[in-house]
């Protein structure tokens, strides 16, 4: 073995490792839409989680990541692993949206939405924030630091879902005519419980891995820094929200505080590899507090969201992508004006072209279901299978 | 640190990685197997699926393995690594075998089968494909190139499988005497969703592990060239069933989009490391298709599966190892000719030893459930546990 | 890349690789516990899993790791991925505890229990027996061999259920007054297959990881060893139980199968490296019978553990560490007498500290809740959501 292919083959395994990690918050984005929506729309909502992540890898192979970073190339790890690397992010931005919308959104056009999104719209993001070519550099001055996707990412995914929502609007019976808000509860709390633990430990790859090699200390200090302080904040998100939980309603809601668990994950994941182990608490802790607040307000502004999944990655990519402009700006090339700028363009940019994209879907496959159908429940006219045809429902 | 023992140390790692990978695989089978079948027999899905990798990965460790492969020697990484590595892959022979007998077939004689499979079958059928001394190279001259095991594995699975119903016949009101079909519901979709998912990653560690080192330039990018285009056949077998399944019915089942998917893992698991990225795009369709195909093939014969494990694991274990003869064969050490060869002669040692093995236990050991037990569901009698014992039954 | 950086980051890796497999012990805790108490208990069982990793791995993080092993500091790993590897093994103590109490044991004072047990308890446990400084090797002369935790962690967890048992008592309608012991059956036999499916996957992270270094071939064997054993001891612990069960009742009872691997893999934990290949044979196989004995000695003694996790981790973790002494004693600095006073001394400090500080606890929040609260289930009073509200219940 030569000494100078080492790096390359340990950067290799790593990001396998880091990619399998990813790929397994596949499963954990679909156990927990399938725990949170009623048992009527449980296979529709893992059929969209299993379609959105073959439709966004075929596509962001075919097409996606030649946009994205120009070609299969890498030197200090093999293109393979890099280009796995990369397309385990992909259907993530779709998995967040098709979330917010389930309960009354069609599979078909959301999948002909994901491929468009995974081919075209997620690579120019990914490419003016990541990339080395392209736009990247010379249509556009972006010097947003965005380790692992605060704003590419879990923001992008949720502009795509306020476009969707403004589109398709609430759940029949959500919100009534006098002005009440409807609580639908979860179907399958264990369901929720596993999908959200697994997210938090795929989260280890995702932001483990996005420091891009362990091969030397500096880089092996780093990428553990990185894991540390993403879980820390999802323990502070959890936290916090357990204890606002407790002190308003004397009741540990469970739902809740796994988003806000997921709510501190995605606030870090902007730059965990640039704060001290302590910082992480504080961003965390205020990642899930925001949760609990947008939960409200965005159920105050009938913008219907069964799985919370504006408050947790809309809000928090916000909010992460701020605290490194907070809590990190060197001065040069990380300041708080360049986060900004950074939230603003990709924003803008993520929810025009969703909004256009969705427009058209919408008017050659209407993306809502119909009234009986959703009545009904999504499954048996989408899927022909029912989720749990033996049990005797409750009501 | 020695410079020398850097490969092994990263070999050493790198099989210890894939073998978790695998053994994920565990309660994968599980979970799928266990969401297909009536909640009535749930219990000893579980059950049957648990004691497969107890009692098989001990029957290999205590025997099995020195039949394979004549020692606990290596010498490119750990010994204890490479046995677990190999170990790992045993009880998913009879993983395949006693999905597709579930619903009918007693844990007991199941079990049995099992040590004799893990014991002596499977690794002689090992020691003729992979092995390096005893039967290989001596009696037989068996050149099939299958890198992880679409014959070894799948199709040896699938035959054992074959038998065992031509034994075992199918499940009680299946088939009707007017020559319908009933179609009997899987009884937990988000368990199905979760197995087949983890099967699916497990299957990076399965494939990726096979190259059987990372630790060189080249070796590195054949384990990534190796997960990356296992991907992509699971990908495109998913997305080729969606297509199939909604031009036929314009429904979208989730079951079959999933077994779709695993025949798509399955038909490139012969030569994953052998094609270009675009080429398993091609195979992993046809596997794809296939299993739909099967499916009704199966039916129409009255060879009833109720996972469907024939046609994902039988049909696309010959599909994939004649698609390495297709698509890569070079002349020389691949050839069309040698992959049937490999089919045929693995095929009818593997069906008739299973055949024969099974005929024998069934005379001393009934392998089928009496009519009472099978009505009334094999969990009380097998198990003496109810799998949701609180829910209340629609039916 | 400097040659002498290359055991820095293969360790570095492989402790990381080794917490994620730890970490996914904390569904797998939650979906075990989850899975075999009643449907109205569960989703307080879910919120007290989580919150225990939450509120342990950051009372660690703060002060328990500091008085655990003195300061961030590792020479031949990222300090930071030596913490995390740590950090990951603290909620397993009390997760043990928590699944014990569970159906009548409310929220936040196993929460607060949970605060200090990770701070300060768990935390002079780890010091006297696995750290250099502070109180080790100078106030007591500790000489246990416990490479994973039979004693530090898994009869940890034990004696403070134990004490909590004693202090709570047993759940309403478990022993009748005519001294019958009523059977409460587990509601989800799936969640408890896969949730201890996934703990045996982790323990290979927690076995394999606790030998500390991976970075030469004769630490990558002590690895690869380490995960052999602890796999077969669980292998011979299921088979073990398998074969009473099935002797005792012709009933393959699968919780009690798979509590046997649990026993199995707790009886190996504290000497997997120590051992041959066939010694965790005879081990793993005592292990699952003493699982055995066990659940039935508690009950006679009315000792209430509704997911038998006395008779895994107290009575293994004593079998465990005492196997040390019995197969691996080199009469130096491994002795039978130095096992048993480990098993003492740190049985004696943990079953007293946790007792009196839940006696405290329970003084000032009622450890018990109400028994209308009891026999409404937790959820809807602890946490205001039920588990699987679209269920319709069978009684």
């Amino acid at each position: 073995m030569e000494v100078s292919s080492i790096s390359y083959i340990i950067d290799t395994l790593f990001a396998l490792f880091a990619m399998v990690l990813i790929i397994f918050m596949v499963p954990g984005f679909a156990m927990l839409e399938a725990g949170l929506v009623r048992t009527k729309n449980v296979t529709a909502v893992l059929t969209i989680n299993t379609l959105i992540y073959c439709v966004a890898s075929m596509a962001f192979l075919l097409i996606g990541y030649s946009i994205a970073f120009g070609d299969f190339g890498n030197d200090h790890m093999s293109k393979w692993a890099a280009f796995l690397f990369q397309m385990a992010f992909v259907g993530k931005v779709v998995n967040i949206m098709s979330g917010g919308v389930s309960e009354r959104a069609k599979v078909i056009p959301l999948t002909i939405f994901t491929v468009i999104m995974a081919a075209i719209i997620y690579p120019l993001i990914v490419n003016i924030s990541w990339g080395t070519n392209f736009l990247k550099g010379t249509l556009l001055e972006l010097n947003m630091y965005d380790l692992a996707g605060s704003t590419v990412i879990h923001s992008t995914g949720g502009w795509a879902l306020l476009a969707a929502i403004l589109i398709i609007g609430a759940r029949n019976g959500r919100y009534t005519k006098d002005g009440a808000i409807r609580v639908i509860p979860a179907s399958n709390i264990p369901l929720v419980t596993l999908g959200a633990l697994i997210l938090w430990i795929g989260w280890f790859g995702f932001n483990g891995g996005s420091v891009g090699s362990i091969a030397s200390k500096e880089n092996a200090n780093a990428v553990a820094l990185t894991i540390l302080n993403t879980n820390t904040a999802g323990l502070s998100g959890a936290i916090m929200v357990s204890i606002l939980m407790y002190l308003k309603y004397k009741k540990l809601d469970l739902t809740m505080i796994l988003n806000g668990a997921l709510g501190g994950l995605v606030s870090i994941t902007a730059g965990p590899d640039l704060y001290g182990i302590y910082t992480p608490i504080l961003i965390g802790a205020i990642g899930g507090a925001l949760v609990v607040f947008a939960v409200s307000f965005f159920d105050r502004l009938k913008i219907d969201d069964p799985v919370g999944a504006l408050s947790v990655h809309l809000v928090n990519g916000i909010w992460g992508t701020l605290a490194v402009g907070i809590f990190a700006s060197n001065g040069s090339n990380i300041t708080l004006l360049g986060q900004i700028k950074g939230i603003f363009i990709v924003g803008i940019f993520a929810f025009i072209s969703s909004y256009l994209l969705l427009f058209i879907i919408n008017k050659i496959i209407p993306l809502r279901a119909s009234h009986d159908e959703e009545m009904q429940g999504l499954d048996v006219e989408e899927c022909g299978l029912e989720a749990y045809p033996e049990f005797k429902r409750a009501f």
